[in-house]
């Protein structure tokens, strides 16, 4: 077989063979097909796209491309929850939680920050003590006694997707369906799980900024899990807004604790008592009306908190950050307000540009060998549908010595849309893909 | 400027400027822009294809990233023939004499044989002595004093053309008219002549299977030609059947030198006097019809073949070939008869097989480093239209000791196809772009 012959054919809309897309992979990751040839093999992508079969041939080929995860030795069905990504995406803190304390058990492979985005293990990791790095014995072990545990992607998870990804990203063929759905899938593959529930994230903070290119992707994803034999829903949710109201990595923590205690935003609460609901009815505990239920309950009762307490402590987290968040996660005093010099309506706010701005205080990475402050972020204190007066404080920026704070200034200025007209309401769950 | 931007560009179906196309054409040849990106660009012009500036644009990029030959020091209107590459095609040989004995400077620069095709270059090597590396000094001197030479590309002719097509070799993106017409006309255009005359070959034997397929890149290349103030016509010419009956070097010297005394095979001969017509007339030597009249006297008059004997000696050659070319050329004895086992009228000629076949025998190379047996070849006895009986030569080979002659013959039968409808004429001339 030739690379030449794979690409001439993908690129004259012909359907791809196992073998031939065996080939092009395993060739690449091994270094026998040279990058340009992946290169106009991924542009012939691009234009042809894949079925569902070639799809489905090109993730499992990737997830086998580098370490599994056999999740078989714990009891259950092992529902896993992947976000495409967002600002002010602290759903697993709460949906973790939630989920363990009904039963579900939660072995969780989670990232880091990317780009304009917050990664869970980052936002852990402001939890003094807490281990994101765990033996696979002890993984396992605490995910049989407390049926909760979270860590970081091992370094030879699909190492496939990070070879091709890289490729991708430097030659203009990242946004093809068929390509997002494998990279994501892939790695909830290699992750081994038995069903998944995916949050697709939809508008201007994400990466679908319509409901149908989100559908799509959202189709493509239900489809690659359901050959290769996992239960799979997913649902798309809006991201025109950043989700809840805090963004950095303490600040978020603490809006989940507040979240786990039912004082949470009316958005998020929704969120993730809605994706709760879906990996408890995947896992077989009920409809999907009964499961909503069960999540409720675990919130009310304070089972998910007790949940979420005793998860921290199990990974070496001080787990009076329950009842004391001020005092043990890294917090700011130092707050500069964000005030507008309009009256109107709050219309739309840029999510990723307030992603953009949080990092410029110092929340995300500009290299990977960048650190953390955990302590700075954003604090959206006027949503979309407020109604603001010139002087009123619509932001609160957490900063540090560090902070770029103009420049943060200035993106959250572009960032909120304000006019005379009423914006229209958008729900928080937009539609579900079964 | 980033190669990823004018990558997304042109994915997205967008116009390229002229600092865009210049930033990656010359970026690469300068190894700026890797290959990876250079390939995803390329994939991408394929499907998206380029205008008639951006063509006009990436060929005088390309043209301008080597040596480029100035002819204005030749007084009159320097017209140049290209021949997008056939079987059998011997038309410089013919043509060059032609429109040189009336008056046309001919200031030619040649390519090689490249995979089954031949090259002028070789077969004008076929004849001893015959140099086709000149000084500048002598090639102009020639030109001068009797209106012709023909040498071979200089090394640093349009280097980016050398680097892109070795990777659009490698990436199945060889056949998008924009990259073929640039490739092509990049090459003229540093050749430096005020006018063209494109043969453009159409059928089995072709790059260009269909005549909308020939039309469109006719179009492209008249296009790019008139962009840069330059005259030029495109012959579209019939290439499903090898042209005249020779194929190989000595051989088509032979044939050659035959249709210069006026005794050569009908299509070639008419191909010949239209093309050399079609460049006396953009040279301003009166109508395309006066310019045919010129042309057929100078064959019958022998001021044609005079023509070739004065360039074969300037060259070095030995120009006793004109009278003897038995003696002279090399040549074999060695023959071997090709027969039919079937009944009934040919009615096709896959060329491209004959042209391999030819190479199997020795005429061509396999490697850059392979040399040429010039004696050996394939002599096409019975033509598309003539009606054979089992037993009957159809074609000869031309053996030497180390030619492959089983794998000839077999590529000689799969060639041929016979059967009981006589099919319909098919003209040597086509159509004419102009």
């Amino acid at each position: 077989m030739r690379a030449y012959d794979v690409i001439l054919k993908k690129r004259n809309g012909g359907k791809l063979s196992k073998d031939e897309i065996e080939f092009m992979v395993n060739g690449y990751v091994k270094g026998d097909i040279p990058d340009y040839q992946m290169a106009a093999f991924l542009m012939a992508i691009y234009f042809k796209h894949m079925d569902g079969e070639e799809r489905a041939i090109l993730t499992e080929t990737m997830a086998n491309s580098g370490d599994k995860v056999g999740l078989s030795s714990i009891p259950g069905i092992k529902i896993d929850k992947h976000s495409t990504g967002g600002v002010g995406d602290k759903t697993t803190l709460v949906v973790g939680p939630i989920v363990a304390s009904l039963g579900v058990p939660v072995a969780k492979m989670s990232g880091r920050a990317l780009g304009h985005t917050g990664g869970t293990i980052d936002k852990l990791e402001s939890i003094p003590g807490f281990r994101t790095t765990l033996s696979e014995e002890e993984f396992f072990k605490n995910v049989r006694e407390i049926g909760i545990a979270v860590v970081g992607q091992t370094a030879n998870l699909v190492p496939a997707d990070k070879k091709i990804y890289a490729l991708r990203d430097a030659t203009a063929t990242v946004d093809e369906v068929s390509l997002i759905a494998a990279s994501i899938m892939s790695k909830k593959l290699a992750g081994g799980a038995d069903g998944y529930v995916l949050d697709v994230k939809v508008g201007s903070g994400a990466f679908m900024k319509t409901i149908e290119d989100a559908t799509e992707l959202a189709d493509a994803m239900v489809g690659i899990a359901r050959a290769h034999g996992k239960r799979a829903v997913a649902v798309l949710t809006n991201m025109d807004v950043p989700l809840g109201k805090m963004v950095g990595n303490s600040l978020e923590v603490l809006e989940a604790l507040e979240t786990l205690k039912g004082n949470g935003p009316e958005d998020f609460t929704e969120l993730c008592l809605n994706l709760s609901a879906w990996m408890c009815h995947l896992a077989g505990k009920g409809t999907f009306e009964e499961c909503l239920k069960l999540a409720k309950e675990s919130l009310d009762n304070g089972a998910a908190l007790n949940k979420f307490r005793q998860f921290v402590e199990y990974q070496g987290g001080n787990p009076d950050v329950v009842e004391r968040p001020y005092d043990v996660l890294p917090m700011t005093s130092n707050v500069t307000e964000f005030k507008t010099e309009m009256e109107g309506y709050i219309t739309s706010i840029d999510t990723e540009k307030i992603g953009i701005a949080s990092n410029h205080l110092g929340a995300g990475r500009k290299t990977k060998e960048d650190t953390i402050d955990y302590s700075v972020g954003i604090e959206i204190v006027s949503k979309v549908g407020d109604y603001v007066r010139p002087g009123d404080t619509i932001a609160k920026m957490y900063v540090s010595q560090k902070s770029e704070i103009e420049e943060a200034k200035e993106l959250l200025k572009e960032s909120y849309v304000i006019s005379q007209e009423k914006p229209l309401e958008r729900p928080i769950i937009l539609k579900v893909v079964k």
